[in-house]
Formats: structure tokens, sequence, C-alpha cells
């Protein structure tokens, strides 16, 4: 009998119990076509990242086994992704200018960083972290990022040189560099881009009316890479088109991931630990988002702060492996689930199926040209782009909007870890902004009835002698002020005032500024011979201010009811006909 | 006739017509005693702040006058106060290192940011940025600024030269020093220091028992350091003390505040800009407390945009005068209130007294020990320091215990600047975390009524195909994985789940992320044969929803009360009489 909390620790240790023929048959089919999948995505993402082809394969060893020991979704696949190849890019480029440090060295000590926060937030349980990245945040900036990839890979469609970070430096260098285009490495690009669509959107009707079934034309129609790596990596050969300037991938190393250790440079370790953060938050979020949807689709449940651990023990195996930082994909997951893994041992099958392939399988790629990775880049994250976001936000909420267009361009003008840190700015200011202003509404008597209502937008009967606020929301240090404020008013501008009465119903919380704010009141309404009652105080509220001065002081009462307090302080309003408003 | 737009910016023009003999006269009176309070006070700010004692005098006559023409305060009193020195010092002396400029330049170039920054706020509307500095960080920020400051002034009582900038480093200086003390120097310090005290605690109880009126004795209690200053000053003309290597005052222009103008140094700007940002704050965040509490002794109201206007005019205007960041104090508006000042206009009186005194009086300011300004700096800072706030919080509160403990560390150790930055971020990531976990309670059928509570609190009946939550929150971006971990959670340990149904009734607000989220938990329930519901929407967040995909496509209905709800989806669970929890 295996320990509880052990098995917390080691899922592998639960489901490992229960693994069968069945579920090996399962998992080793999936596994290989997710294999084949990940051996063109392992070298485009890692040239993505301005790294050698073979850092993609050794990237997609090591972490999938530890994923495999750690991870609590059965089915998520974990390896380099777009987005966090992209970040890698940005991070490695930067340093480059200023450390004298290899980009490979870079990407490991990235991944070691990355992999590092992760496993210190799962410790301290920091998965949450993770939810301040809102939703629209999020889109604006993975839609920023599929545009910068398709931009950064155009130069290698093009077959020229252009340098530039940012989604318009780069357009302005290829504009410079148009007339330099190689046109026989453009003619592959195109032809290659060409087809992925054609794979993605007019295969699969074709198959379904040829009688296949849904499954196998989706599994076929997703080949389209490893069909185009194929056919123009025989061309290659064939028509020897290196020699007539086409740039080939080349010689790739064989054998197993190397072992390698991270940099202990502190300058250098120092100046990534921002973009580590950025990429173990974004990595953390794609990868539970996807783990999460996948597994609600089986009834199954994903532990983000278990996930954390998971991930982290990846990264930190990707650095010891020579690779850069992984997390759990969306597109390779999805193919995994739909191809019937059942458990992590389906990742345990694809690091060896990769492993085998950087053993044996990389002379084959020595033909291979940059331009069709790119292309296999160009048209997987052309799919991430989803600009309908800008309307649907627009029409919805203006803070989303904001908050999403803020995102989106800065990280295009000025890159993923401004635009990143902008919009999480944006979005947490607004949501701040917004509490900072409660609704507190002057109510009055519905006559007739023991109920209050807003004096703005109904005939109620009020007396010049009481203001009855009601408080909409919690108050806490930013809109403890605006209550300030309004009774202010009322006491400048009515001078008959003689009571006050906060109707608390919808306080589910007072803070210490919101108290001293209170006290603040209650003084400033003393001084002027004004009274302050509370009524409708919950219960918890009540607790807490039971131990304090303010209500210990109170120059008026708590009523259980508003219309106690007004019956009380006010008699003769119940009786009035006539709306005073 | 004045337009009232015009008086809204010009407060002046407002009371201006009302001004009478009567408010005149009560108007010289205060602006006498504050006059007489200030410039002992207004030499000593300049010396804490690092700069000649004249400069205390020249920020006491512009920025009066410019706050009495555009001020909504009646009785506020600007000028030079500790807490904005010791900021003020704090970022000279960070300067000092990086820059050739001397610190008065960097001081009026500082008050000249300070107040295009106020202007910028007051202009923009954006007086709430205030409200995000919380009662506890105010506190803490307060209480180690005047230990600080007071720890500041204790070489100059002992007579010693001690840098440091920080307390520790401050009093470790000290403690090294301790054989150097200067004994006749500190002999006038510790004696005006125990004088001071004396007059603060001891005198008026003396007078109220030797038949003065209450008003009179507080105002000569209050004339201490007016006291101290002429006694040690003659003492030390007399004796010669200077002779005997007491630091006196020295030579102090005779003279009007002369024109300065700020420095245009890009990089010395851009380091002032945080210095500033925070002064600005600070700034006004203590002058509108002290101008609303005072304002709402007498029913009167304070705009708090428009304070940002005049602050920073003042501002401004003392940048152009050789002064130094000025704000409205509390010590002395509280005096000005008490010795009756009616209108703005004692402002006005009060810069023409100190520019009085500082064309006739400085020169008789020449023998003051500068041991003496030290003592009243520390007597009155010491009056900040309120450590009770630890207590207080730690039983209100933990959240707001924290804040004001990192704040008070923090500006202990690492100084003002650090101290404020870490305080707003502790508090509001406090914040923050507390709304990102919503209380969401599973609900049952009170038995015998059409009410619902908390299983976990109450016995209610549940049906095991049907799970009530209530969301005790409005939903967004950072709690709304909260909901979705929930109804996952539900989903994996419920088999025989047919039916969620959210009680809205407690959710104010529904933002685009957490719209994602119902529509993601949607489609997880969906594809799990399982239905979503919604009960008790209110009507705002229902007309945001109308227009929205999410409601277009439910699965399941919106019911107008959860008890409906029940009905239609276990109509046997009302007639049953067994609690099932």
């Amino acid at each position: 009998m295996i320990s509880k909390k052990l098995s917390t620790w080691l899922p592998i240790l639960t489901w490992g119990q229960q693994y069968n023929r069945n579920t090996l048959v399962s998992d080793l089919l999936a596994a290989t076509i997710v294999t084949i999948m990940l051996i063109p995505q392992g070298l485009a993402y890692a040239l993505l990242a301005g790294l050698p082809p073979e850092a993609g394969l050794y990237a997609s060893v090591a972490p999938l086994l530890l994923y495999a020991l750690f991870g609590t979704s059965r089915v998520l696949a974990v390896g380099p992704v777009a987005v966090v190849s992209l970040m890698t890019a940005a991070a490695i480029s930067e340093q480059g200018a200023l450390s004298s440090a290899s980009p490979w060295a870079i990407a490991i000590t990235l991944a070691f960083l990355s992999g590092a926060l992760l496993l210190l937030m799962g410790l301290l349980k920091l998965g949450f972290l993770a939810n301040f990245l809102s939703h629209p945040v999020i889109s604006g900036f993975i839609s920023a990022s599929g545009l910068l990839i398709a931009a950064s890979q155009l130069k290698t469609i093009m077959g020229v040189r252009a340098d530039g970070q940012h989604f318009f430096d780069i357009l302005s260098a290829l504009a410079l560099q148009m007339s330099q285009t190689h046109l026989l490495t453009l003619s592959i690009g195109v032809s290659t881009i060409i087809f992925l669509f054609w794979m993605r959107k007019g295969l699969k009707p074709l198959l379904l009316r040829a009688g296949l079934g849904l499954r196998l034309a989706d599994s076929l129609a997703k080949a389209g890479p490893v069909a185009a790596i194929a056919v123009t990596l025989t061309l290659t050969w064939w028509l020897e088109w290196q020699t007539q300037g086409v740039k080939i991938v080349g010689a790739v190393p064989q054998g197993l991931p190397p072992l390698t250790l991270s940099l202990w440079d502190p300058t250098l370790l120092k100046q990534l630990a921002l973009p580590a953060l950025l990429i173990s938050i974004v990595g953390f979020a794609e990868s539970v988002s996807v783990g999460q949807t996948l597994a609600a689709k089986r009834r199954q449940r994903i532990e983000p702060n278990q996930e954390l651990i998971a991930l982290g023990a990846s990264n930190i195996s990707a650095s010891l492996s020579g690779g850069f930082p992984v997390t759990g994909g969306f597109a390779r997951s999805v193919v995994n689930f739909d191809a019937g893994a059942q458990t992590p041992a389906a990742g345990i099958y694809t690091a060896v199926g990769i492993a085998l392939a950087s053993l044996f399988l990389t002379p084959a790629l020595y033909f291979l040209p940059q331009a069709t990775l790119a292309a296999t880049i160009i048209v997987a994250v052309l799919s991430l782009v989803d600009l309908t976001i800008f309307k649907r936000t627009w029409k919805y909420s203006k803070a989303d909007f904001a908050a999403a267009l803020s995102t989106f361009l800065v990280t295009l003008a000025l890159g993923v870890e401004l635009g990143l840190v902008t919009g999480v700015t944006v979005s947490l200011s607004l949501f701040l902004y917004r509490t900072s202003r409660p609704h507190i509404a002057e109510v009055g008597l519905v006559p007739g009835t023991e109920h209050f209502r807003n004096v703005l937008r109904h005939s109620v009967l009020v007396d010049p002698r009481l203001v009855s606020l009601r408080v909409d929301e919690s108050l806490y240090f930013a809109n403890s002020k605006a209550l300030e404020d309004q009774i202010n008013q009322a006491m400048a501008t009515m001078p008959t005032l003689q009571h006050v009465v906060l109707l608390c119903s919808a306080i589910n919380d007072i803070d210490a500024s919101a108290l001293e704010s209170l006290e603040l009141i209650e003084s400033r309404l003393l001084s002027a011979g004004i009274t302050l009652h509370l009524s409708e105080v919950k219960g918890p509220v009540m607790d807490r201010l039971k131990h304090t001065h303010f209500l210990h002081h109170l120059s008026g009462q708590v009523f259980l009811t508003h219309y106690q307090a007004i019956q009380a302080l006010s008699p003769n309003l119940t009786s009035q006909t006539q709306s005073v408003t």
C-alpha cells in the first residue's frame, strides 16, 4: 500500500498500479502519432528560439519523462511550444547584446531558472498567480505573439538576412531586403504554406467524402508537416537545391541529449529573472488551461499546484539535457487526447520515440530546407491569431478591451516581456479603479412598504433631517474615501441634517483603513452635531467590529433592519404620504 | 457676477466677495500665531532637508499666496512639513552621489517636478490615486519617518559628525561617535527637549489651574519652540558659546525670496521622477486628510481635485522662489483653525509675516544654536510616532498588520521611497489575493422553506444529481478560475451529477475573463453530459449577458429564483424529509 501523501507528489504511483495491456496499446498508438508531429515541431521551435535544431529534439526527451512522473494530467503533451520559444528567443536576443554567453547557454540557464521558479511556486502553492493573467490579456498577447513569430519566419521564407526584434522593425527590415529575395527558397516556402493550409482546410472534407472515418481523416490532415518535410527534403536532395543557395538544416549531431549545466553568472541570472518569471507564468497558464479542458472531457481533474511541480521538474530536466524552456502545448495535447492516450505513459513512449529519432534519424534531415520549417511554423502560429477578441471585448466591456488592445500593441511594438507586463498592469489597474469607486446610493422609503430604493430612480419618501446611504461594495482602503466624500457632501448640502444611517447589507468586509474612515466620519459628524447609525450589518462584519473602539463609541445605534432605523429616527416618515424627492 | 466655472478654479473669487472687517480681524490674529510658529519650523525643516535655513523661509512665502488663490480649504496652512522634508532629504542624498548639482538646485527641481505632477493629477482628476495609500501603510510610514527624522537630528544634538541615510546606519554611526560628543551642545539640546516636552504636557494644566482660558493656555503651550529659541539664542550670544564649539545658524542672508529656476538636466529629471511622485502623493494625502477633517468641523467641504491644483501651484511657486517641496501641514493647520482663521487670507498674512521676517529678522537668528532647532524637530516628530497601529491591526486584520509592519520596517531599514513602494505593493497584493479567492458555497434547501443555506453549516436537503453553488463575489479574471476549479471538483467527485445551478444573487459584475470561464465551464459540463443553469441573475448583469454567445447557447435555463430552479430540476427534493448532508 502506497502512502497517500507520496502518491500526491508522484501521481505515477496511482495510475501506474492500474496499468494494463489495453492502456499500453492506446498509449503506444497515441505516442506514435505525437512523435511524428513532434519531430518537425521540435526542430522548428528550436530554430524559432534561435538555437540549433537538435536543441528541439533534446527538449523533447527528458521533460516528457519528468512530466510523466509528476504530472496530474493524463494527456498533456509537454515539449517546446511556439509562444514560449518566442519568449526564449526574445530573452536570448536581449542578453546576447549584453553577455558573452552563447544563445544555447542562455537558453539552458533560462530553462533552469524557469524550472526553479515553477517548482518554487508549486511548493509555495502559488498557482493562483496565473489567475492574474486575464483572458483579454492572454488573447492579446497570444495573437500578437503569433504575428511576431510569423513575421520572424518571413526572412527564412524569403531567403534573406533581416534583423529586428519587434514586429514593425522586422517588417521594415524585410521591406529593405525585398530585392534580395531568393526566388527558389521563396517558392519552397510559399508552396509549403499553401500545401499546409490545404491539408488543414481542404483535405479533411475530401477524405470524409472519400468515406474515411472522422478520426482517421483528422489524423491524416494533421500529418501535413511530415508530408511537406518528406517532399521538400527529397526534392532538395535530388535536385541539389542547396547548391543553388537554398539554406538547409545541415548536419544535426547524432546521439542522445547531452548533459548540460546552467551558467552561474550572477549578472546573467539577475537579468534573466524577469524573462524566466514571465515564461513560467505564461507556460503554466497555457499548460493548465489545456490540461483542465482535456481532463474535464473525461471527468478527470488536474491539480494546478502539482502541475507547477511537474512543469518545474520538466524545465530543470530540459536545462540538464541541452534543451530550452518547455510547457504543455495545446495542439499536441489535443492530438494525444484524440489519438486515445490513457495515461502519462504515452509521454514516456513519445520521449523514447524522440530519443530514437535523435539517435538515428538526424542524418536523414540533412537536406531539409529551413524554409519548410519556417512554413510549418507560420501555418501553426497563424491559427493562434484571433483578432475577434477586440470586437467582442469592445461590445462587452471597455476595460477588457483596453487591456486586450494595450497588450496586443505593446507586444507587437516593444516585445513580449513589456507587452505582458503592460497587460497585467492595465488590467489590475482598471480592476482597482472600478472597485475604488463603489456604488453608494441615497435611499428612501417606498411608500406603503418596508423597502428602500435609490432616491434618484424611484419616487420614495425622505426626511430632510436624515440621510440613508446604501454602500454596494465591501469597504477597503481604496474606496473608503468615497464614502467620506459622500457624507461630507451630505453634511455640506443638508443644513438640517441630524442623522446619517448606513445601510450595510452589501458590505462583506471592512478593512482597517475603512474602519479608520468610519471613525473619522463618526467624529466629523459628531463635531457637527450629527449622529451616525448603522443598519443590517452582516454577522461576520459585526463580529469583527464588536471588538473595536468604533462600535463602543458609536454616537448612534446599530439597527437590525433599515426599516427599524427609520421607524426609530423618523417616526413621521412612515405616515407621510407625499414624496419629497 | 463672476462665472461659476471661473470661481471653481479660483475659490478666492467666492470667499473674497464676502470678506469683511470681522473675517479680517480673525484672519490677522490666526496669521500672527501661525507666523510665530512657522519661523522656527521653516528653519528647522530646511536643515532637515539638507538645505540652508533661509530656504525654509523662502518656502513659506510664495506657496502660501498661491494656495490662498487656488485652495478650497479655509484653514489649511501650507509650507514645509516634516515628512516631506525628510523625503526631500532622501532624494537629495541619493542624487548627490550621482549628480554634480547642488542640494538646493536638486530641491528646487524636485519642487518643480512635484508641483507639475500635482497639477497634472488635478487636471486629469487623479486625486483618487491617493486612496491607494491605505491607512496602515500611511501609519507605518509616518511612524518610521518620525523615528528616522529624530535619529537624523541626534548628531546635531550630540555635536558630532555622523553620516548615514537609514535608521540603523545612523544609529551605528552615532554609536561610533559617542566618545566625540560635545557636552555643551548636548546640554543645550537635551535641556531644550525636556523644556519642550514640559511645555507640551506640563504647562497647559498649570495655566488652566492658574485660571487661564483653555484657548489661551493651548496657544501659550504651543509657543514652546519660540521661547526655547529666544532663551538659547540669548545665552549663546551672551556667553559666546559659539567660541566653545557650539554650532550656530550663522549668517542668514537678508531679503525677499530670490527668483530661482528648475534644472533641465534630463538624467536628473528622470531620476527625480519617482521621488517627486511619492512626495506628491504623500503630501497630497496628508494635506487632504487634514483639510477634510478641519472642513468637516465647520460643515464645509474641500474639493480634492482642486486641492491638487492648489498644491501643484504652491510647489511650482516654491521652486521659482528658492524653496523646496511643501504641503498642507497637520500641526500648523490645527493651530490656524483653533486660532480662528476664517479664510485663506490668513495664509496671505502669514506669507507677509514670513517675508518681513526674512527681510528684517534673519540677523537676529545669527547666534541660534543648531541644537535648538534639532530639539524642536525631535519633539515635533516624536508625536508622529504611533506604534499602537501594530497592536490594533494585529487584532483587527492580519493583512493590514502585514502592510503596516512591512512599510514600517522597510522605511526604517531601506529608506522612505522603498518603504512607501513596498507598503503600497503589499497592501494591493493582499487585497487582490483576498478577492481572488471568492467564497463559493455549495447550498442546499432548508427543509420546509424556500431558503438555501451552506451545506457545511446547516442541515439541508441536497440531490446527488444536482449541485447548487452560491458565489459571494463579483466574478473577474483573478477569481473566475476558482469557480472553474470548484465545478471541476464537483464533476470529478459526483459521478451521478446531471445539473449545476449557479446562484448569482451576489454577483454584481462579470468581466470578459469570467464570461470566458463560464463558457468554458459550460462546454466542459456539456461534454460530460451535465447541464448548466443560472438563478437570480441581477438586472445589470443580465443586460450584459443578453448580448453574448454564452446566454444564447446555454445548455440549461436561467431561473428567476433558486427555488424555481430546484422545483424544475429536482421536483422530489421539496417533498423529501430526510437531510442528506
